[in-house]
């Protein structure tokens, strides 16, 4: 990462590493964290100086105001070691100034750039052999900020904590996906947060997403809340509908999170000349095509499985399967984008940043 | 509390209190706590050994769910101390079923009808002395519920922690309220989690709290999300309009909370001889009757502050001032609530629930 200038971070470091604890060939997604956390304290009006320390527990007091009012934050981002040991991250600015958007809607401080990209850089190269080699290895990486100030008053805390903590990941197999369009529940409202990417948009989720399981679908796909008529986003991932040739998804709104392998899908697709359509989509038109044989293809787009086929799909009872396609613009599009990632192909938009 | 069973409740007893460091005559709102928490971890799929220990600070692994995902949920709730000593609650059993409700639609276990009251009330005669006695002095109680099991992947937590602290509240007195209707940003979706006290429906408030506030208004009157036509509730009140002299509040549903206080108002005008409408209430009828002088109050009930009068409120750039009242609704309501709470009136109602 590029940056001007040096923040003075404080580095404590682990006495021994949990690395040889680890079995890499078997990783269950999130569950496993480097030796090392970034971590860096809000208080008096601005942030303090910032750490790297062994990866440990948090003190907490019960009355902190993130277990109550949910001022709470985050990103999801991975790094990824190429052929020559070489450790990039994609796209990362984007989840820079998508956490501040995401802390300002909750109206929380907004954390220094320099602060992040070289806290992000010095963990990261503190934590490097915990990046390994080969397509599908990466580094997850979670920056998070919570609201640490003690009392239970419902107004803003005046006192934060901003983490950044790594969980080495294999290539996210998420299994067959097959997705209910939801009917009842929603996810967000208009002029509510659900662009941001706080902890209090997820929660509500797994209820609904809970029925849907015992119906035989893994997730749910959102709609409109006033309507459901308008296909919005799934719990963790923006999703793509191709209708013939076209691909379509919905345009981002305040109800909508902007995803940055959305953006990276829309450029890519565009680019390898399919033709893409930003606009609402009903669910009206998704049934018909379905019924028309002109469904072709639904996938999910996030930065955990980059894209993620859709098998199939549900809707106030009924159900669609979707055909199996040889050379589908999700695996087309996918390897363009992990190719980018891993530095196997020529990265024209400049996305790929070194860790150095 | 009148519970047949009496659940195995293991008591650490602090060494010394806190209770000599406080100010009792200048306390602010949910910022000291007891010298004891009540607290009982969920595991392996159920509810461990409910334990009361000193307060103290939670050791919580940042990858806690409820950092990340939100699972969290809370109840506010009050005790009061007689002319004879005797600790009283109000309506207990309302606030053990909604923090069940909010548990369940945030896919959260729900916890054990005896551990609560058992667990609230050995609480609270170990804390007795923190109540004092005096109208308008309480004890606040907080239950709350955070999702503790570590992982940064988006699914419903597997650990909990279910907690109460108490904090020691004189009369809350929120100054002189002017509110702002909502006519952009909204608290929650038709569909979602509004009806809830969970931890998410609160932070999404603060931003839009705070440009209120910039415009004169000390809180946000919330409108249905779809039209911002529909007057629905405050950020911690449920919300009465007086209209000549009929009392008028909205229905709940699936986005506004079920508040216990609302609950009590309504049962005690009515015993008052006030009329009572429950219906949906548009903002422009509101405004005409201000204009019309027929609008004579509005007030928030909450059991922070039992009834909060409004002064005043602006939409899209209006404001109206509302009548100074003698015998205000808001006030005779009150009262009568208040002597309940505090054991000076008859309770016909069978709300006020002994400690003992
Ligand atoms: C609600 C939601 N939508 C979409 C996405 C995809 O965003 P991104 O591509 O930036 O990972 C995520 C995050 O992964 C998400 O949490
Ligand atoms: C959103 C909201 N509405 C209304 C209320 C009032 O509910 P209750 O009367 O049960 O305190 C509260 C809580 O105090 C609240 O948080």
């Amino acid at each position: 990462m590029e940056k001007d200038t040096v923040v003075n971070i404080k580095i404590e470091k682990a006495e021994t590493s949990k690395i040889n604890e680890v079995d890499f060939s078997n990783l269950s997604f999130g569950s496993v964290f480097t030796d090392h956390m970034f971590i860096c304290d809000f208080k008096n009006g601005s942030w303090q100086e910032p750490t790297i320390i062994p990866y440990q527990k948090l003190s907490m007091d019960p009355s902190a105001k993130v277990f109550h009012y949910g001022q709470a934050v985050f990103e999801g981002m991975k790094a990824y070691k190429d052929d020559q040991d070489e450790v990039w991250l994609f796209r990362p600015d984007e989840n820079f100034h998508r956490i501040n958007k995401s802390s300002a809607r909750l109206a929380m401080p907004e954390f220094p750039e320099e602060y992040f990209f070289d806290g992000l850089n010095q963990l990261l190269k503190l934590d490097k052999q915990w990046i390994k080699k080969g397509f599908g290895n990466s580094l997850y990486i979670r920056p998070f900020v919570i609201a640490t100030e003690t009392g239970v008053s419902a107004s803003p805390s005046t006192e934060y904590k901003f983490i950044i903590i790594c969980s080495p990941a294999q290539a996210y197999y998420a299994g067959e996906v097959r997705v209910k369009i939801a009917d009842h529940y929603s996810r967000s409202a208009s002029g509510g947060f659900g662009f941001a990417k706080a902890a209090g948009n997820y929660a509500g989720q797994f209820y609904p997403t809970s029925l849907a399981n015992k119906e035989g679908f893994q997730q749910v796909i959102w709609t409109d809340s006033n309507t459901h008529e308008y296909l919005e986003e799934a719990g963790t991932m923006n999703v793509f509908f191709r209708i013939g040739d076209k691909l379509i998804t919905c345009p981002t709104s305040d109800r909508i999170l902007d995803g940055v392998t959305r953006k990276s899908v829309i450029q890519v697709a565009k680019d390898l000349g399919i033709q893409v359509d930003i606009r609402p989509i009903k669910v009206v038109e998704i049934i018909e095509a379905a019924k028309n044989n002109q469904l072709k293809e639904i996938f999910g787009s996030g930065t955990a499985a980059v894209i993620n086929p859709i098998l199939g799909f549900g809707y106030k009872g009924d159900k669609w399967e979707l055909p199996k396609l040889e050379d589908s613009y999700a695996s087309t599009i996918k390897n363009t984008i992990l190719g980018i990632q891993y530095n196997t192909i020529e990265d024209k938009y400049g996305w790929r940043v070194k860790v150095d």
